[in-house]
């Protein structure tokens, strides 16, 4: 029994609410149930310095959390002086997903940068902020093609995230963070719209897992990720 | 002729939503026109060192900017490894005018963070953060009060703040980002309920202005204020 | 009664020194009472990158106070790692205030550095930095002048400040860190030489005031400013 | 063909030389093939913080690389002011994954801390610092035995890792630098010596894999992993 | 030949004006020539951690410098984020220089800072941070001592310090920065009151020199600060 | 009587491994005794900005220590955020010292650049920097000629470090740490192949020392540089 009285294979609802913020290329607030995260593209004119002359374009991501999104009040990074690791570690990710899923060689030599901001937080951040973030990027390449700024589209195909882990003995779904602070096993698993596996993380905080229980979390998250697409789509009106 | 067609003494609509954050112990989204900002208030068991033993509370406020609130990006101060004297200076004001409001002995020993960040900026948003915050600290106080944790109410008045300046030769009410990147002389009011001045910050880029013509930005921020002290009232159905 | 038995209306005896650093384009040691405040003029062929072919040229300040100028040592911020949001919001002030009297124009794409350091404070050092650091710019505007690198003198006017306060319920002039430390209400106003204002900033730190008492302090704050207008003009054989 | 002419499913030689450093508790210096790395396990009397009063230890990791371990120079961490991304993301992953491998209760309160150093690198160095830092941490904990300060072995199994991917086309074990740098899709496994899993990260930088690569990838990564606690056993004499 | 017209022996005029400082414990302004430092001394009630239940006191020193008292302005490292590699090695020098005058068992389980800061630079900024800083000590002891805080003294001897250097080929004594910035050869030396050695620091910078030359420095070392002690004892009054 | 059972001239063993690092243009491992330091030399192709246009190179070094090469675990700079004063200290020593042995217009404009770190430390480490970081700087020098990017060969002498000092009260060569730790005064010898000295750092932590001792250590220091200069040709097979 899971703590939101959710099924083994259930999602939490899905939002994405788009062009949410005026001055950005592109924009998106999601929600999976009560993790809500603004995410926002920026392009920028310039590609980073050591793709010069390459003729190829960067997608990057920065991922940061209000101080009271969290049940108990988080430090402000800017106030501490530095991003922690778990950030730099997720937004890193964020970007090298999202790029998976753009020819970098269309996008011409200019740098897109995905901005995820949680708002409030309730297990699987980083998951909602790749598959908002890739709404975000659909937006501001739209923006660029339809102003003659590139030809050709470099989105590739679609890119999503959802958690999965094992939660009392037994594989769930997109995980909140009651389930999420007392899994054994839990994992992020990235896929693309057609099924194709982008990063797969899988970590046993003082626990193990076999090969057995890494399949049926897989099978869960081609379920999870086909549904996060669709709402991708309708988002979009695609 | 304003650049939004407001008439000299005409606000911006003023929109506060409480309850948004649900982690918070108060909170409240305030628009003033585009300009939208977070407000949280958290509870601290602890007043800070300094107070140990006077049987004072505290208030203090941290401020923040999404990257992407603003016209082109602005970096992320978690990424340049500090706040800004800007960001500085402003969550500085905005806690000393809060504390102004506060009976700190009624508040007993303990602290009261106030959050304010930036989800779209338009001009003011210092102000808008500081007749948000008040509402996000009243709802945490209220808590307090309801708990039965403190007896008798801290709250001696509200507290709101509003942006006056000389724009294009005369003196209008409420600037936004248009008006404010190019007025000489401008202005912060911060005031309370009763019309008392907490603060008062009026500053002129390169320019100078007269007695007279600060008697005037007085008057248009004293009429602000009471408009906003109403929108407070009425978000919090008193 | 004022601690130090000064009339209501008493500033502190001024004193200001020319030419104290023989490195410097321009330099004065200015006292007011016991706070005295070193302010140099370093004049940079370079304006800000913000400017650049603007044809404007840049007037910045840097505040910065002696670990020992205070009754009880204050850590060093070389050694803290960083400028005090206190520091940062002062310097931002001295820069903001002297911009005011410069025709940016006439002075060419260059920039005037201005540095105050406290060497002795007893209140009101952001004043003084103000009314001493005009005189070390005056000094360093007359000796491009002299060598003719500029032609038209950029100085438009004089700039000075002062502090005013309500201390033991009645308005005085210039306070000393014993009427600062414990004054309800204190501000500090920057005027030009024919009176006319730059920035006002009133502040009531757990306390509030009326037009009517912020009236009396503007009368203090116009009679102070002459007098520190004289003094400016003495020491520099005006 | 494999850059270094090993077979698909070939390791490069391990070398592990235990007791290097003379002051630390545990020491070894982990050879695959020219990836060289120093751990060594530093015993403290206390727990972190947050541990204070459960009765539970921790280990945790640190990881650094020499300037000149790589090709070309790298900057040295300590004169940039800050670690890496990349560093964090690392040494948290080590301290997660030898986590895994401990009884923390039959640890105690207190704190093992594993230092990776690289010394020479040629990829792999995240999955040297696991395999090489286990054998550090056995090490101190059989100091803690044969001293009598703990009574029952907190080691639950063995602790290894490897890196898979697919380089040209065709998946191979143990990529060294010239593989790492250019391969679509690499992982790291790391595994206990009965062969659960502890952690999976595969990554597909702008390409994407299906699950029978992945199956494929565990596969090796099960034998390599087989080879290292053979390896981590001759080098203890167990 | 020296630039200043000083034969090879002669020091600049030494003056030493003490109690410049209200608020500090012990003060002084040393003036070597061009060479102007502000040094003060303050008593803190406790001693550094590592001394706690020692018996023992620690005396330690700060250095700092003016932006604008070197010929072209050096950034201030408030602003930059840190104290230079040079800062840090001067005032560690300072410290050690000053402990070895001082019976730490007499001063007590306390600290005594000494600040040094730059006013204007011409050369041997940190011999005339150590002359003067120890006056500011001996001040602050003396306090100790009248108020009956300590009952024996504990300063051992004067401490004093100079430079000497090979310039032109020809040993001088008390080089000044036009001398300081070409010399081969320089050395600080730093002597007690009976001319017993506490730190010799000779540095060719890109060549060599003899024990001849070693020697010759030497005498001119001890000629110095015997002109140096006495200028202590005369500002004090001894 | 010595901790070692050493005589009081009697170094420790000397070892110096050529080529131990297999990306670096030079390197070495020395051993002195139970210190052991990797010292690397990087070419770099461009000179540092001071010196474009002047025709002449650089050479500058960094230095590190595991965390673990002392008794207990010192916490690691990049973790600190920051290299000590310490660290400063001995990295601009060593420069300073290499930089005195070579003809830095034969050099022309690259810059060298020396990583010392410290794998295992038992005192002596900075000088041991200094003579193993030689052996690194000529043998990249050696394959600039070799490959005729330089014609003359910069390399004017041998540069070698030695400490000495008081222990018990009688001079002895090349203090390991339990005399370090416990000598009144000691200090760090510089010379070069014949002889000549680059740098004297004489040092008494709370203590002094006559002119005759300072003769007697510079005599040791002599007799101990012999011997490394000839350690120096042996391990280069000049």
């Amino acid at each position: 029994m899971r703590p939101s009285g959710r099924k083994l294979s259930e999602m939490r609802p899905i939002s994405i609410e788009v062009g949410v913020m005026k001055h950005a290329e592109g924009s998106c607030l999601i929600k999976m149930g009560e993790t809500h995260v603004l995410c926002s593209a920026t392009i920028e004119d310039k590609a980073p310095p050591f793709l010069k002359n390459t003729g190829l374009g960067w997608v990057t991501a920065e991922y940061g959390m209000l101080p009271r999104a969290t049940n108990s009040r988080t430090r402000r990074e800017a106030a501490a002086g530095k991003q922690s690791g778990r950030t730099q570690e997720i937004q890193r990710l964020i970007g090298r997903s999202l790029r998976a899923g753009v020819d970098r060689s269309a996008l011409g030599e200019r740098q897109i940068v995905i901005d995820c901001d949680v708002i409030q937080a309730d297990g699987g951040t980083r998951c909602a902020s790749i598959t908002g973030g890739w709404v975000a990027l659909k937006l501001a390449v739209d923006k660029l093609l339809k102003a003659g700024v590139i030809v050709s589209d470099p989105m590739i195909d679609h890119v999503a995230a959802v958690s999965c882990g094992i939660y009392a003995g037994q594989p769930v779904l997109d995980l909140d963070y009651a389930e999420d602070s007392t899994a054994g096993t839990d994992g992020n698993f990235i896929l693309t719209g057609r099924g194709r596996m982008i990063e797969v993380q899988m970590s046993a905080e003082g626990a193990t897992f076999s090969r057995e229980e890494m399949g049926e979390l897989l099978d869960l998250a081609e379920a999870g990720c086909t549904a996060l697409v669709q709402a991708q789509k309708a988002a979009l009106g695609l």
